[in-house]
């Protein structure tokens, strides 16, 4: 009995609610020291590894020998071996050796593009002859020595849309996370919302407050009186594929806000990147990149802490608003003024994933 | 982006298993005590809450503006804000309202009607303007100084009709119960099944027999010997749309029985509210309403223990066969003469849901 | 009311990848000491119990009064006695008796053919009255003074099939089971694979090696030092139902291997008998007949413990393999040479469903 002879799989013809032609957070550099990582994302299970040149790799997470899951194997000499019986597979999905057996004739599997830059591992779930490096969204606070960053991952079980529609519409947080970042004054400010570029942006100020918990706190941090009147400023943006990049901060007030010079204020970024898993559930990889007190390790656990706690509180309503949503599947829901950041960045979705689908159909007719 | 316009769902096409034109317990006053309660009865989502006027109110929990649960938000001036972006719901169903919008065009959602009797909040899950609070289950004993009422609630995984038959067939207490209110005289002693009026009644009558342990407990509660030679009944009365209260008692023997004076018996009533979730699944209500030593709190607590005990037992038992009438659903049971009030019970909940299925036809035909 | 006249409800049509018409094995025999088992087999829910005789008996675990699950209840003379209302059923699945009613018109249920043998309670799933107690597979080791036995089971998640594979295949000892019985001899040895009669098998030998741990253990078990030289050898043989007899040992380098005197050896048979449970899960008995030391009860314990720690590595590897192939059911497997024992039993399997299919149609036809 020889080898079966069939091509590589293609795609699963996933529901169309994700781009695929794009890149995705899938894990941090530590989740593969030393050993593979199992993951799904966008519909697919995936086993990541270093090759032999230590770059990050990625392929089907499904052994063509038994179908067994090539996650529970190890890495040897860059090559991801199976658990079960042995079968190395090479870093473009090729089957390199197997004990007692002669390999040639092994079908290869999917292998993915993976690119790892800014403290990530990135996939494009797409085909790995498509992946475009100018795609990946450049991250300039990650290569710059002037900020500190700290952050940390939850699996949560609701399309990775209705995350986007939180970070894109911050007046939940006077509800939410009343005790942290919430104030009555965030959704008495109107919210601006805007396309530019590839981006939609909404942003709020709010002028001579008090900072909340969470922003005193960030005010201690950066040497500043953590009970003055403040300025403070949200400017949420979103870009494909599911990246939320939000700038917050507090400047004493009428030192110029946003625009404050970095002694006055305490500012950051709310990182977030949201890797969908499956229809209802996503990977969601959140933390915080600042620009003061940067050499202080104990404000970048400090903060961590803050935001696992706030990100917490966003996770049970969360899931249970995607349980409503599954029970009532024919509701229509409202959009309001301060939903239209996340009407916005829906539709730049349903636009890119339109378009695959479209050059997919012009591939196929060529 | 204005509202979208649209208009309150009508209910669900729920499986017609149960009238939704009646009166169920939904919670006990407890529950929703300064704070709104979620649960799911006859198939909807149920926020209950207090309004303005302290009065027992439930909606959809279901917020009209993204579909979070409202039940996780809380009570402010009797109207319930939804806890995600601060939408409030007034107790007919109203937008009141959210903080930067005008609310006047926002969509309604369903009210239910409410009624807190009894020590019991009622929900009526059909149309709250054909609800007819004259339909509810008048209980005497809830009225009268005379009596004593302890009682809890179980959630339970299975069809609410398989409850009823076990409270209508008191055979299984022999089996079930052997060790506190079993005994071999039950399924010795014959029972009588009829209908009255509105009523299903079954009843049995044992004559000069030892009392088990649980009555034991209930006769020196009472300030009788527990060792006595007794007569006892069992008379469960099923009513629309799934209420037992079974007449339960021991008299010292010779000295009347159920007629017996007070002073020579231990006697009370078993309350069973039995409110349908889903196709498989109920909230049970159960407690036990009692005429002696009724300042005797401690009694009620040992009381509530004891049924606690016994009902746990029936628990298992019914999850159990409702298992094994899900896997093997087109199996036919027996029905004997001990199942009569069981099945008498489940002809006049069919005819209720056929009466309702006729009464919205004529209606539509209008 | 009477009872509901049907007849004995048919088998149910389960998936045809198994056998129905050979014998399992259910349970051992301290599984039904004094109190009945519900175990479901082969798609089928079965209420074990022993009889007036104390013999072992099988019967739907299905009351047929109101469907609640008979292993609940109670065994009385004999008798399988529900544990809700008392109905008494016969080990031919014939309704006995029940407090107040007469059964002799109640529904039979069906009844199972079992045979209590070699320490083992074994059950043939199709028609009672087809049953072959000829067919049951011979242990000779178990009826034989000179060897001892101890066993466990599990229930595992997957597809009994893939655990006949992993049996028939015993190179994944090398990946899988790399600290214990695993060595890289394994996996370098040629595997022989041939059908003999109604079995198949596949061998492999490896001379001149070290033993690895589970054998230094297992020769200082038998008096020889675990250190030394030896050559080792496994016989997988299959039969029919999902018998996997596994042959295996280590002798003194050069004294005959497998055929080298018992004073020169530590020989064994790897006993695993695989009951389906439903398509994608099975219940796992495994254990090993020995013919070394086998008065030392401490060495059985030990054995046993060791066999417990090994094939908890499997169930790990075949859930998780279950896992994909559920999810990819579409994709084709490798059929190498090292597979060719399971692939050879498989297609043993397949022909004895073909052969039963096509019984059942003559049957039917005449």
């Amino acid at each position: 009995m020889g080898a079966a002879h069939h091509s590589v799989s293609e795609p699963q013809a996933a529901p169309a609610i994700w781009p695929k032609n794009a890149w995705y957070v899938a894990c941090t550099p530590d989740e593969i020291d030393g050993k593979p990582l199992g993951r799904m994302i966008c519909g697919e299970r995936i086993a990541f590894f270093r090759n032999q040149d230590g770059e990050a790799s990625a392929v089907e997470d499904f052994c063509p020998h038994r179908g067994a899951p090539l996650s529970l194997g190890f890495v040897r000499d860059g090559n991801l071996v199976c658990g079960y019986h042995g079968l190395a597979m090479g870093c473009k999905g090729q089957a390199v050796d197997m004990p007692g057996q002669r390999v040639k004739g092994f079908p290869p599997i999917r292998h993915f593009a993976v690119i790892e830059r800014y403290g990530f591992i990135w996939i494009w779930p797409g085909r790995a002859d498509e992946a475009d490096p100018a795609k990946l969204h450049h991250l300039h606070w990650a290569e710059d020595a002037g900020w500190a960053y700290g952050g940390g991952m939850f699996h949560i079980q609701c399309d990775y849309r209705l995350m986007i529609d939180n970070l894109m519409d911050l007046t939940h947080e006077t509800y939410v996370h009343s005790s942290s970042i919430g104030q009555k004054e965030i959704d008495e400010a109107p919210v601006k919302t805007r396309v530019e570029g590839n981006e939609v942006h909404t942003s709020r100020t709010m002028e001579g407050i008090k900072a909340p918990p969470f922003w005193q706190m960030a005010l201690r941090g950066a040497g500043l009186p953590g009970d003055a009147d403040v300025d403070r400023w949200q400017i949420c943006r979103f870009s494909l594929p599911s990246h939320v990049m939000i700038e917050v901060g507090v400047a004493l007030a009428g030192t110029g806000g946003y625009d404050a010079e970095i002694a006055n204020k305490a500012s950051s970024i709310v990182v977030d990147f949201i890797t969908p898993e499956t229809e209802t559930s996503h990977w969601y990889f959140w933390g915080m990149a600042r620009q003061f007190a940067i050499d202080d390790a104990r404000l970048t656990d400090t903060v961590r802490e803050g935001q696992n706690t706030i990100f917490s509180e966003d996770l049970e309503m969360l899931e249970r608003q995607q349980q409503n949503l599954s029970l009532y599947p024919d509701r229509r829901l409202l959009k309001l003024n301060i939903d239209a950041g996340g009407v916005r960045s829906r539709m730049m979705i349903d636009h890119a994933i339109a378009q695959e689908s479209s050059d997919h159909l012009s591939c196929e007719e060529a």
